[in-house]
């Protein structure tokens, strides 16, 4: 069997999500890309976390191809494919239905920058992709959702390598990162930092976002060239 | 002992409330049905999660007669005989007071669907049946919750086997499915529902619908003919 | 030594606190009481759960006299002893700062019944004592908030046999029942309600309170001549 | 390897944080002193809970000069050597980015003394430092948050015995006391009394705060010089 590193690497992310508390059920994947071989490997469609195991992952190319799996990809495929199509750079995805972030992605709206743990991670609110045309969703609808993304991101401006996680509205969030397991790491913060911004917001509906002169410092002593957090 | 399938079957969806979270103490039962027999096995009422077997479990016919048991039925046992004699097509019933679907039924409103994870399971908002009159109360008051179920679903026009769940005003949430174990499914889906409706109302008060397009993709890509969710 | 079974009692009710996720760190205690030798068995003030054994509890009479123990009792034992002096008829007391029960008592507000899950166990708002004067306070604090409770049974025409529970204004919940087990199932159930009242008012600040009939059905059902609920 | 007592004591407070549900990943360090030699050991930074050990703390003086230890130590280090420097009777730091308490911290806004669960443990609402000027945030930023916290505390006429907790605006929470045991001890206070708080205002919006006599009997049975709290 081959593809070893990005099935084993899917593998732990997958089983990462209800460790973590971010996933019901089924309701959630992972996925890792091999970019020598143009191919990634992702959770099989409806399986419960109990059952996987890294021979089980899918491996799938960039146009939705099953290269090597018997069983049927997360039906959300299309959606990571056209991610690692169109971004190069990144090395893994997580999809979840976190009940906070799904909360946010229900409303329709950005989550609001309010702190530093926001801030440690990204400098601009979560942003939230618009609605779907009905035209694109009775189309391929999955291959759709990639383009909702994407379209969102082009839109504003913002570079997936800084941005590593988006809401899609009415529906749920997905997040990324140099690697898959960076990829669960993001799925994780959106998720607390969208349960802080829900709280804060219930305290004090004015209370007011982040100044930049904070956004800024807490970006850049974690990601400028002077960072100076972790090892 | 007869019955073996039905005892397996609902002593372990009984077992399942408790880990999944739905249930405080004794609050809640599931039952399973033997259709060939017209009997079905349900929980035996206020006895502890943890010394049920399946040797316990209480057989009973549709017209609530003790089939097989020694201990006193769930005393909610009338309400599932009336819904396993009404609907020929389900296959088992869940009762739980969990937290959030129990506060929305309290507030007498029907769960609206503002998301996918909604209308991954059903395409409507989660119906709240009516409070009943005063003389159905004092009446044969089980016997008339299940009424109090059917006539919601009747005045809607909605199918029992496309809308597995539903709230009791000021009680609390039933579910149920093709199996037992498909309604304890469906009844933590619907608490997660319910808990995210829950946020999206504070964030938000007014977060629109999902807009129609969305509700039959999401509807279709996991019960439509063309399904390609799971395996 | 003496009282083993009123030490063992409230050894195994304080245990099943923090197992409940009622206490945080020491914030709350439980007694069991020995009609016949006037005394009950109390926690020692601000010892761990996990340093607990029945040999510890401290033996006081309801006059609050030490009559066996060599540690403290819990800084709250004035209320109980009051509360068994005066309530012949309860057996057990427990007293935590649950989160949900708490917040409703810092809102001076009681818990309006809402739904059955509240009228399985009771037929009225769970009563919030007011405030104690501030000559009460700097008199016998603990002594005085068991005749807060008192009071405000007593005002209300309330009887502890019927309702087993009662929030202290600004503090925090106290329950009871026939033994020591009963207070500590009244105090997760109250916790539980507090929760769901909270909640319900969150989505609907209109939400009606339960209606007569359902009130006097639940409490009938399961208290009443006719009871049916459990073996 | 010398300063066994306090690498010791600052892991055992380090490991303490996840169990007790206060941090996300490594969001979150603690630190003790030895003020005989004028040095704390701290968290290295950005090291996960699992990979610690009291060998890897790192020991720092209170100018922020590294004394042994080969990783670099947590990137708030500046604000717990600013703390210790001023603070001579301190002995513990933990910052952390508990949930209530941050959302507290992003609404700039001090937590209302509403219940006796506070007066056990301070006499004033927990204090919210204002936000920082762009020109200190520019400077030397950890530096500047320990003066941020220090001018909080002498504007307010507030002393580090009585008052051993502190929100940084759009920050997160900081807590100290006698030992790093009690900094953790108080850090968990904190989170509950925030979350008590929250709750409280969400049911009642005009909740009254506690009014004095409460204040101060509660804080004397545990503080006073007659308390009784406790063995």
């Amino acid at each position: 069997m081959k593809f070893k590193q990005i099935r084993q690497a899917a593998y732990e992310a997958n089983m990462e999500l209800p460790e973590l508390g971010l996933v019901l059920f089924t309701f959630g994947n992972a996925s890792a890309v091999d970019r020598g071989h143009g191919v990634f490997a992702i959770k099989p469609s409806g399986v419960p976390y109990a059952d996987l195991s890294p021979d089980n992952m899918v491996i799938v190319d960039f146009d939705n191809r099953i290269v090597e799996g018997d069983m049927r990809p997360s039906s959300d495929t299309k959606t990571h494919a056209v991610l690692y199509k169109n971004w190069p750079n990144i090395g893994g995805i997580v999809h979840t239905h976190s009940t906070y972030a799904t909360a946010w992605a229900q409303t329709q709206m950005d989550i609001p920058i309010f702190g530093t743990t926001h801030a440690d991670h990204l400098t601009v609110d979560i942003p939230c992709a618009p609605v779907m045309s009905d035209e694109m969703i009775r189309g391929d609808y999955e291959y759709e959702t990639g383009f909702q993304i994407l379209n969102a991101f082009a839109d504003r401006g913002l570079s997936p390598e800084e941005v590593e996680m988006v809401l899609v509205s009415n529906h749920a969030p997905f997040s990324w990162g140099k690697t898959v397991k960076k990829a669960v790491y993001n799925s994780a913060v959106m998720e607390e930092v969208a349960r802080m911004a829900y709280l804060t917001l219930q305290i004090n509906p004015n209370a007011p976002r982040l100044k930049e002169a904070l956004i800024r410092k807490h970006w850049e002593r974690k990601h400028g060239e002077g960072a100076y957090y972790g090892q």
